[in-house]
């Protein structure tokens, strides 16, 4: 397939001047029409779906990676579902803040904007397609929606919804831009696009994002992978300690929230480590221990540097005794991963040291990493998850998709 | 010269975890001992200064150039009073906005904290090393300086200053991390290093800048040109749109923040450009007129494409007149180089239209374009202006050196 990635890019650049001048209220009336379009094309958007499914098969795609491409009835009615919790957020785009009088008279402020244009590139959740989609319009910015090979058919499907809401609406229908040309070509010359886009986000595996870290010349925000951390400290109170870990690790070992690695206060090891032991046995959690602790677990394995860095994604820790609050803290910022970290004390003053000491995107002291996410946190909808520094750290919601302008209001005031 | 630049941000990564935690008062302590050392070695830092001089002289730097680099007793007392002026700053670092209760009971809040590693690449301006060092300290940065060539023994020897403070106070001195290489392939290799290295702010020429940003694998914030806007409308009150097309145009053609392009709707046109013809042609300014103002003006030449384009820098300026608002709007969002823009108009709603409509990063009304400036807003002391969208977006002050992370309290709450 031969598609211009840089003449779709301009004329989606061109579109965003339209969206971002969109008023809340017609930007929620479009995002209302596409709901209902999603869920009254709900039989051919299957039927598409189906030939990616049957493609996948032959593929030999993983059974986690089809099920994450298959739609269903029900997963079509979430889809409309989830654009319609975006319909129900306030809109961020023209809020003033801080105006204030300068002595001269003028007044300053800070007015919030859309960012302009949006690119995704992503993997196989056609799901995504629909929602990156409705958070880009609700924050006033056109996207360019670059998915997977694999979903390419449903995404088609999805984005045909789109397109007849915005015709239906008299919008620039290149407000939401579906590249149909899956190659790694087009992703090379997307990212060096400046002039037209504004932002990427890559979403998928490390090697895409580091891919697209590398060699973009648009900024990127990215998620590398989440090392989270749980510190039981010499004054925790040991049941919490145990409920969150068994939360933060068991509850959903796939996600970049949960616990890849446990720190254990020295004075409190030889009571906790015990129940800690006993409970990720029945949990059937895979052990890599420290020399301090390996006696407490059957069947574990010495921890090693590699054990620290993982990222486990599976029933499956590292867990180290370490010799005070200072090792902790050192630990977590050697081996950080600039995710979630936990303590849990009931000391006040250690919870908000290490509140304090650690910079990594979220921070907690006596509660669940699990936590670490956009509508658990009161962002609404989560775009994504941001491990870097710049724009925005942590869990993304609307507000990260836009940004500030100054404004000054004058009476004809000139510099002296 | 050979320099291990990336030991030595490994170096610069380790000391940013120490100034991250001083307190207000110990980073304060810490600018008044560097303020103070500064004055105290003037006599050093004139004689390295006019090793540089020497060497510029030598190389045949320009006149502009020599002045920019030459350092006096008035102007090291000015390095000292700029520190002393970011020690009256307020420290952004550590206040927590938005504190809320989640449902669950969780507290839910956003923390203030350094970026952690700054890297600023800048041209022949000594003082831009003190003050760099200063901005950065302030707002709990280690930070990397790699001047120019031309001012090396200058910046040496400020960095003395600074280190010596640093070491007075017990601080790890790698916080400050002057480059003595001043080789081009120093950039390029620091410029990768994203391991240590948050931030990469270039500042100088467009060649510089365009280089970082399209090979720079750390998050850069740049400023490509400023190509501000005036448009007059018809209800402009036109003594004070004189006033400030004077203003942006003539007090300081050099800056950035410079008018380049005037815009006037054409029902005022045979009013106002004869007083504005008049006026330019008293300060000696060269005139680009379009095919229907150019016969108002002694000596124009045909205004082209390349004109509205221009950043001239100089006693130099591009007139159109347009049809409407409209056109003027369409105008700026073809030429806008999203710096500055500002319309005179006496009429409320269209000054509302222009302000919502144009998303450069300065928009104003009834102002001076010479307005847009760290210092003139509002914002204390300036480390540059951003041009580009992601974190910061115009004049950046202390805050756009800072992020947020997400804190979490709890009592032991876990997932459902």
């Amino acid at each position: 397939m031969s598609f211009d990635i840089a003449k779709n890019a301009k004329a989606v650049k061109i579109a965003s001047r339209n969206i971002a001048q969109q008023t809340s209220e017609q930007k929620n009336h479009l995002l209302e029409r596409m709901a209902e379009l999603i869920e009254t094309n709900e039989q051919a958007i299957l039927a598409e779906n189906a030939k990616d499914i049957s493609a996948g098969r032959d593929k030999g795609l993983s059974d986690a990676m089809l099920d994450r491409l298959l739609l269903t009835p029900e997963r079509i009615a979430d889809i409309a579902k989830a654009i319609r919790e975006i319909v129900a957020l306030p809109d961020p785009i023209g809020n003033i803040a801080n105006m204030a009088l300068r002595p001269n008279g003028i007044q300053v402020g800070k007015m919030r904007i859309p960012l302009g244009v949006i690119a995704m590139i992503y993997e196989a959740r056609p799901n995504v397609t629909a929602e990156a989609a409705a958070l880009s319009i609700k924050s006033g910015n056109a996207t360019i929606l670059r998915g997977g090979s694999e979903a390419i058919y449903s995404n088609l499907a999805i984005a045909q919804c789109l397109h007849q809401a915005l015709e239906q609406l008299g919008i620039d229908k290149n407000v939401v831009s579906i590249v149909p040309d899956t190659s790694r070509e087009v992703i090379e010359q997307l990212i060096t696009l400046r002039e037209s886009i504004d932002l990427v986000i890559p979403r998928g595996g490390e090697g895409l994002i580091r891919y697209v870290t590398e060699n973009s010349q648009i900024p990127v925000i990215q998620h590398f992978k989440g090392v989270c951390h749980l510190y039981v400290d010499k004054f925790a109170d040991l049941t919490k300690a145990l409920n969150i870990l068994v939360n933060g690790k068991v509850q959903k070992p796939s996600a970049c929230n949960a616990f890849e690695t446990l720190l254990v206060h020295q004075n409190i090891a030889d009571t906790f480590l015990p129940m800690v032991s006993q409970t990720l046995a029945q949990h059937q959690v895979k052990v890599h221990a420290c020399d301090k602790s390996l006696h407490f677990f059957n069947g574990a394995l010495l921890a090693s540097a590699a054990d620290y860095h993982a990222e486990y994604l599976a029933p499956e820790i590292a867990i180290r005794v370490v010799d005070g609050f200072e090792q902790a803290i050192d630990h977590i910022n050697e081996f950080t991963s600039d995710h979630t970290e936990v303590i849990v004390s009931q000391d006040t003053s250690r919870c908000q040291r290490f509140i304090r000491n650690i910079n990594s995107s979220v921070v907690m002291a006596n509660a669940s990493s699990r936590f670490s996410d956009g509508g658990q946190l009161g962002l609404g909808s989560e775009i994504g998850i941001s491990t870097s520094k710049l724009h925005a750290y942590g869990p993304m919601g609307l507000q990260s998709l836009t940004t500030e302008k100054f404004i000054v209001i004058g009476d004809g005031q000139i510099r002296d």
